[in-house]
């Protein structure tokens, strides 16, 4: 295979294929080329990922070595994601009772969707993940998204056991906005203990659907090693019972009978 | 920018998106070089899809015409990947009370989430779909994935109406199963009537809940194009309410007392 038709080969394998690792011989067979081939053609497209912003080729050598694509997306382009999605979301039709947001057709874009995953995996890009967990329902298309890019499983948490799932672990919580206490279930098979979690959603007000996660992965031996939300409720802090998250945006201020909202990014530039 | 570089970064933005129309002025300036240029490199693009079973590049020529990459899988690529699927579920132990099968994990991973997503979008790929619509939970990731490779939205169900998604239609179907009257919601802003629809849902025995869909999407004017799932339990053709749908596959038996399970690729090769 010739150059040009290889790097397009190549390119897309790993598109496809976040942080996986691939030995060097897998794409000489595929490519029907030279190990130096392969080499240079890897060169040519982790330039081009970083200059993009993409992302890069992690190469490990010797024994076992290869080679594995860490997808990143820079300060720059997501702050400018971020910002776009500001710009959606500051329309007053889109205030809903009780201080929500209406954002259903921004998490039905998969575009959208899948780019909010980036952003998160890029943050959590470091942490060794081994499973991406969220809450039905609305929470999911973005784990998906996340876990994506982390190329690990997603594990969903419900709200009511389901005769598919077999057996199940649930626990009670108190939700922290409605104060009505609420049920969370994960089936029995669904992760192996001590795996470390990044729990993903939505939309955090006072954080008790989260916090319920965090009881409930607890069951599991699991360790929480990141929390994502999409959108964080205006400043609770007296009642906020988790502290500890990365979020993409803020509701700053959000005025029901004005009809006034303003939304500013969240923390995910401070982190780290 | 030298065509080693162009290739990846084209390759790279037509994997991302899918179906978006693209006028060849974006590409001159996002690669800094001139429109013959770029039509040699969407030649050599085009060649290696097709060539590696990925699509092909559609290209329209005069004022506004540019280029489209439309994602599509072979058949032979499509079958590969069911059997393997297939030997994967044929595991007794995934047998569940009333006809089940345990995919949960299978649905959890994202690799395999996607590539269901290929096959059916690949299917569906002439029908000229404008959502994609699936019902909570299970069959949400499989919706986004076929979407995303569509390059279109994707509109959920729900059992119960949420605060978070303003009025709503709903309506009462009976359970094929389980014959009781259930309930199904969708936002009243989900998608424009007359829309181009395709269902999508995990797993399908008399096909009482994609029935309810499709009584429901009638509210909306809406035209279903197109039904995809997953899995099809056993024949039940007595009791069978949707006849017109593609299966991915299809459980032939399982004999609870037994725990004896065997499972068939689905109808999706012989439909078109």
């Amino acid at each position: 295979m010739k150059r040009s038709n290889r790097l397009v080969v190549l390119t897309e394998y790993f598109i496809e294929n976040p942080r996986k690792h691939i030995q060097l011989p897998f794409f000489v067979d595929l490519c029907e080329t030279t190990k130096s081939s392969v080499s240079e053609d890897l060169d040519i497209i982790d330039n081009v990922f970083q200059t993009q912003g993409l992302g890069y080729l992690e190469r490990t050598t010797g024994a076992g070595g290869g080679v594995k694509y860490i997808p990143e997306i820079t300060d720059v382009k997501s702050l400018q994601f971020v910002n776009e999605l500001r710009e959606k979301l500051e329309d007053p039709n889109r205030i809903l009772p009780g201080g929500y947001l209406y954002m259903t057709d921004i998490l039905g874009n998969p575009t959208i969707v899948r780019e909010i995953g980036r952003i998160f995996a890029s943050r959590f890009s470091k942490l060794d993940i081994d499973v991406v967990v969220t809450v039905a329902t609305k929470g999911i298309p973005l784990a998906y998204a996340v876990a994506s890019f982390l190329g690990v499983p997603v594990v969903i948490v419900r709200r009511d056991p389901k005769v598919t799932e077999g057996s199940s672990v649930s626990i009670n919580y108190v939700s922290g906005s409605s104060r009505k206490i609420q049920t969370m279930v994960l089936p029995k098979r669904s992760f192996d203990e001590g795996s470390n979690v990044c729990i993903i959603d939505d939309f955090m007000k006072a954080g008790g659907t989260i916090n319920g996660m965090i009881n409930l992965l607890s069951e599991f031996d699991a360790k929480v090693q990141a929390i994502g939300v999409l959108v964080e409720a205006e400043d609770e802090e007296d009642e906020r019972v988790v502290t500890d998250y990365t979020s993409l945006i803020k509701i700053a201020n959000l005025d029901m009978t004005q009809k006034d909202i303003q939304i500013e990014p969240g923390n995910f530039l401070k982190d780290n």
